[in-house]
């Protein structure tokens, strides 16, 4: 299939590559062109406009956020390149009502939109094990199970309306949110009452919550080690957004997503922004007058 | 081994069978003595007051709450009972302050405390299968073993203080109730966006939530049943109480525990005291606006 | 003074009658021009287009929410319809970030905007007593000082960055939002307690909070009263957003905003949005169990 | 009358000296007796017991909090030492559950007892103007009247039931812990949009909140000064608690109380607990990244 690529990051590399190994010919573009010139040597074929990445049978927009997306996919030098029977496949975490603008844009365009947005770090893109959740028109989906399948490791068809994959994207990282922040009250209460973090680490996940994302998280709080970042704290306040935009406009009251917004804004002002997402506990540790590793003063931020 | 068992509830039923199963001598002493009766045919042994079943060799209290446990374990007759070699294992959900002063009096009574509460439901209690968390002084602890593992299926020992297994244990249920909270929330908002809730719950518990108390919490939430309930929601508020006074004490600021505290007394304050503790969900669907099974309104309300 | 006047509600019409007995020429536009045509009587001139009140020396809009003002005030038609010479001032609660965008726009279309946004219900505006907030150049300002003082009591500079007075009219009312989600907490508590209401409000009312403010929505609360509204819960629900997303533009974390939000889409869903935005506060008469004049199940709600 | 006065503090060292000033034979002590006997000189007489002062024909205790109160006034040397027609009034701000024990212990002492906490610093104690909330028996609140009028502008009478008055006063102390968590957030949502604190402070007690206290907190916190303390920051905390342990004894949800407890304990982590409790606003500062005053990093704070 002749696929284009537009935004090639952490997880874009990954998932170009395992699309040129199932035998695709993908185009790809990319804003900082460097990123996407280094898969040329994996066979890419390098776009000099996204346009360009544009004009092919199927287009996967995998891009930063709302904004990045909205520049380059409701451009209409975008809407006007794609091929009367493309598919344009959105897999990037973007809002609800993006999702919504870009159905409309392309019904009106009389092209195909699928919302994908995928479950996985980079290590899973480049493994091809992302969990898909793909929704759409059901025909086009059909047509798109053998990319998945390279891409992912299940695929989860979610109706027909295209935002409902955002739905429950955005959800799914408001509960990891909320997992991390009761990580953080939970390990700044038993250090507090003099119990080692990682051996209250190995009860809780050997008992209640074997799951492996508090082995993960709960690993990065005991230890309070936030850098190198997996996924940066600021992003993590760009997907508790996300949930409380979809939840102002459902009319859905989510205090714990409020609780998560403020202490994420607290964070990225105390200087954490760029620390891994469960940095957020080291709030709670700070805030129960526990040790970290070090504490910059307020003063010293930039 | 000969053993006394004060508090003979939905768990308590279950451990004295299995320690009579394996052999122990066990006199059994309730409140309500018909429940104990009925451990007769059992093999256990009816003790008409406490202090009969106080005075084995090993005395295990499984009460339903602090006040319960305060009445027996602390009344004088109660520690006067308690021979020179024996040993108490407190096993209930009882509070970090509570577990302090059973270790003080046992001390100054000159007799052995050993807090042991555990994870587990009924079902795991009547199989042998519970998590116990026990600490206290570590001879102790090695006479325990035995007992233990005809109990549960692993034992985490968390030092000699008494206190640190409360500590966890109430951490734990801490993070249960927000886990609880966060689906609420998080079913809330798919729903309201039109997603069946089956559907969503498929979709997270097979991708980032694999865990069983996922599963099993998700499905309640799902299908909005909260009766009968497997553990009451007045009693989630119990423990959410004593996560709350645990942190109060060692002064470390809880937000999500205080969210917690006020929707289940709101929940509580609706009628839904005696669902189960995942029925804090039931707020979130109608603080929505979303259809729920059934809503008395409060002026019906006991 | 030619004054146009765009938003003929609560507020406007009081506004005009005091703009015309003060002997300006006023032409008015109003969506529901019936509304427009009953200030005919006492000498205003009706348009039949935003564009005709638009082509005035000084044009003055109040309209209802964001999206009202915006439809209006950033069409081409309102902008070209602008004198050379004309000031365009926005008295209406809007965001600051709607504030900027019309900021912008006049400055590229070479006119001069001003932001004016007031404190006051519909009695003050038609005695002629309202607050205002004013910023903008401060040549403009001073031309609208005669304005000024036909509509209000006392006007604030707030500096020549018209969104600042936007910015000060949010804050002030999420600190209104704030007092009545206060009383509504303090009045359950001490009702819960079995001391009367009013008696409550006597002694709070004396000692610590003489305030106006105090007096009146705090008699509402104690009263249960909350129809007719004065200022509508469904509208307190849009000045909490407008003070949120000030606050996440500027990422000041502000946990009380947060707190507010869900009270007031529980309060919506609870089916109060056309009570008076005190209200609120029988969210928390409810959630503690008290008898309230009357409750619907949420089974009836529309 | 012969007055015995026991806790000379801040606000006790006032109240003693209008007593004496009024004719009143005072008998005083203090823990730390220095206080005590720096009364002397203004008439008092100084008592080495607090069964001494107890023993008058009417005693007032003024104690820092429910463990000093508890442990002079729920002592059996204090009870036996009172006159059988004396009348114990308690005026320290203590919980309401000690209230009740107090009111029981006396009654099964077959002593009087009255709880009359007051509204006011200790300038207005010196002043013989604080706000007097009294509740006891009719007829001895009747005697009690002369002795109110030396030490405060007003009295207000809550009834039979002593606690009714300490249900009223932790209501009030939580109106203003509210207050000024309002005004934190409010001055740095303003400030971090550029526009200044004493403009804004200006604004705000010149419209919609004319009350002193707005002017008072506002000004501390518009100015970022909390040092000296007028009331301790670590004080507030504990008057938040008081309001919370009423609310939790009677089911009363109050999310905000929640809010500011947690608060207040990082306030206290961050080393502000000797703040004046408007230091509350400097979190709400600090998480916005706003400059402040100075800013200890959490590695040098004790």
């Amino acid at each position: 299939m002749q696929i284009g690529f537009i935004g090639i990051g952490a997880m874009g590399a990954g998932m170009v590559r395992n699309l040129l190994q199932a035998g695709h010919a993908v185009t790809v573009w990319n804003r900082t062109e460097a990123r996407a010139a280094e898969l040329v040597a994996d066979g890419a074929i390098l776009a000099k406009a996204p346009a360009v990445a544009a004009a092919q049978e199927l287009v996967i927009t995998m891009l930063a956020d709302d904004g990045a997306t909205e520049a380059i996919a409701l451009a209409p030098s975008f809407l006007q390149a794609l091929r009367p029977d493309a598919i344009h496949v959105c897999m990037a975490t973007i809002s609800v009502a993006l999702a919504e603008r870009l159905t409309a844009a392309h019904q009106a365009a009389g092209r195909a939109y699928v919302s994908a947005p995928v479950f996985g770090r980079p290590p899973a893109a480049a493994a091809g094990q992302l969990f898909i959740l793909a929704a759409g028109p059901a025909s086009t989906l059909t047509c798109l199970e053998p990319v998945f399948k390279v891409l992912g490791q299940r695929t989860f068809v979610l109706g027909a309306e295209p935002s409902s994959a955002n739905v429950v994207k955005v959800t799914g990282n408001f509960m990891l949110a909320a997992m991390i922040e009761t990580l953080g009250e939970a390990f700044a209460l038993v250090r507090k009452h003099g119990i080692a973090a990682d051996q209250f680490l190995e009860v809780i996940t050997n008992t209640v919550f074997p799951a492996p994302v508090y082995k993960m998280y709960g690993g990065l709080v005991a230890s309070d080690t936030y850098e190198p970042a997996g996924f940066k704290l600021r992003l993590g306040l760009k997907d508790v957004r996300l949930a409380q935009s979809a939840a102002d406009a459902a009319m859905v009251p989510m205090p714990l997503a409020g609780l998560l917004h403020d202490q994420y804004m607290t964070a990225i002002a105390r200087g954490y922004g760029d620390f891994d997402w469960a940095g957020i506990a080291r709030l709670s540790a700070e805030a129960a007058g526990l040790p970290v590793k070090e504490t910059l003063p307020f003063a010293e931020l930039p």
